[in-house]
């Protein structure tokens, strides 16, 4: 059941309607590794820190069952830096601050105790190197499933559209659909993004739910309705977790397991929201999940027998 | 099993991103008698026309068993008249004109043969009429539902809310239930305004769905994913129409028939958007609503079971 998780370690420091925070840890793969750790272990995670990444988290990782020989340790550079303030619909955010550090020169290394994984989850990083680490692997993943976003679009549309190529499952958000396409209605812009290669996409609409599309087939993943969304951040990065730390756990890579899937992905990113940063993520526990679970059947609890 | 349905009977003229049209009929009752009609008979209509709408749809409705009896005919007045030009994201519109015609000296009569209706379906329309509507009943109907929009709140605040104390389900979509409540979080939102009267809210959310509010439950209905949204004109009163149709078939007002009756609303709405004004609503058949129906309990059709 091994699983590769990659992406960015980072320290983000966000400001929402409700709050701010200093430095606080952040990245890509950091909530991938935090939320799929609930499901499947080892979680095997590549990324690049620099001296200054907490030791405490990577102790707490590493008890969660993350292995991290994967991730770079640059002894002379700060980790990854991202700080943004989000609008009152906490679906758009502004880029205050990008410091790159050791991101610049990011050449992920594949650690031969890694091979053989039977899942690649791609976080968002560079297209280049997400096509790096698929071509280290000798032996193809069973599923490989990589997030992407719209900035890579704007200055690297020829290396992203290698990399869809590559992917069985496609996950971005309505705009970047929009966007990759040149579609507005999302059902167009699904069948075009397929033709470029993920037999599967998931379109993530925030606060509105995500999609999931195959062939001719749509599943509809709610979110779940909260009385207060405190800190977006991570929200995307942990439904990818949940997605494949459930795919990685039941080893079943139907299109059936997949609907499951992507509800374990909302479940997991409705807690996520809940404090600032991966915090939630750390305090929860099966139980706390399997009741989030139950809340999600709930919610779309119909009973269309009834209609006669 | 009767249903008084109340609203404004209209002419309109639509521009989309996709087409436009000439005036052709519309208004909140038009909207709400061809959907309801295909679930219940009869349909007790009240509304107002002027000598222009046409006879054929008139002939058209009665045919579908809609009683007409509560609808005034003034011969020597416009019918109203309202149009519009929808934004790329079809959530969106500019009214364009506005005239307001026979409905500037509306005072709706109940006819003595409409009392007794079981069920009532407020359309959106000022509410110191919808308020004389309720008030002409002599027995209490079973159910009362009411839609309404922002342009009330802006300039008759105090009387929709004496209306909103008088019913039993409020219709609104979410930046209406945001403006009602003063609250971002929809949830907060919802609790705010059950406080205001109405037991049951429903937040209309247009290609994102909508929710479900009663006491500490929550419901989802999603909506359809379609490749083209051609018109969105009167797919809230269609929903509405749809929502209450089902209820005054079944004549159960449980929470639990609410939540069937709001995926009716979704599906029917998911036709009325396929084309310009009610003109699949005149279209499809029962069969036609039956295999929508079975696409909505695919659409939301994920296993949690499997998740041990």
């Amino acid at each position: 059941m091994s699983l590769i998780t990659f992406g960015s370690m980072a320290f983000d420091a966000i400001e929402t309607p409700f709050g701010k925070t200093d430095r606080i840890i952040g990245g890509s793969a950091t909530y991938l590794a935090y939320t799929a750790s609930h499901f499947v272990k080892p979680v095997q995670q590549i990324s690049i820190i620099g001296y200054d990444f907490p030791q405490e988290d990577l102790a707490e990782l590493t008890k969660r069952g993350v292995q991290l020989e994967g991730v770079e340790i640059v002894k002379d550079q700060k980790s990854f830096f991202w700080s943004g303030r989000y609008h009152m619909d906490m679906n758009t955010r502004d880029t205050l601050v990008t410091d790159l550090n050791v991101l610049e020169n990011f050449n992920p290394v594949v650690p031969e105790s890694y091979q053989g994984a039977e899942f690649l989850m791609l976080g968002n990083l560079m297209p280049t190197i997400q096509i790096s680490v698929i071509n280290q692997l000798k032996t193809r993943p069973k599923l490989i499933v990589m997030d992407t976003m719209n900035f890579w679009m704007e200055i690297a549309m020829d290396e992203l559209k290698k990399v869809i190529k590559m992917v069985d499952v496609l996950l971005i958000n309505d705009s970047e659909a929009r966007q990759l396409s040149g579609e507005f209605s999302l059902v167009k812009a699904a069948k075009k993004v397929m033709e470029m290669g993920p037999a599967y996409l998931i379109i993530k609409k925030g606060e509105h739910g995500a999609l999931l599309f195959h062939k001719e087939h749509v599943l509809f993943a709610p979110a779940l309705p909260l009385e207060d969304v405190f800190d977006p951040t991570g929200a995307g990065d942990t439904f990818a977790g949940g997605f494949i730390g459930h795919i990685a756990k039941t080893r079943d890579i139907s299109f059936e397991n997949m609907k499951t899937a992507i509800i374990v992905g909302s479940a997991m990113a409705s807690f996520c929201v809940e404090k600032f940063g991966p915090q939630r993520l750390k305090e929860i526990s099966k139980k706390d999940i399997d009741a989030r679970l139950a809340e999600f059947v709930q919610l779309v609890n119909f009973d269309i027998d009834l209609i006669g």
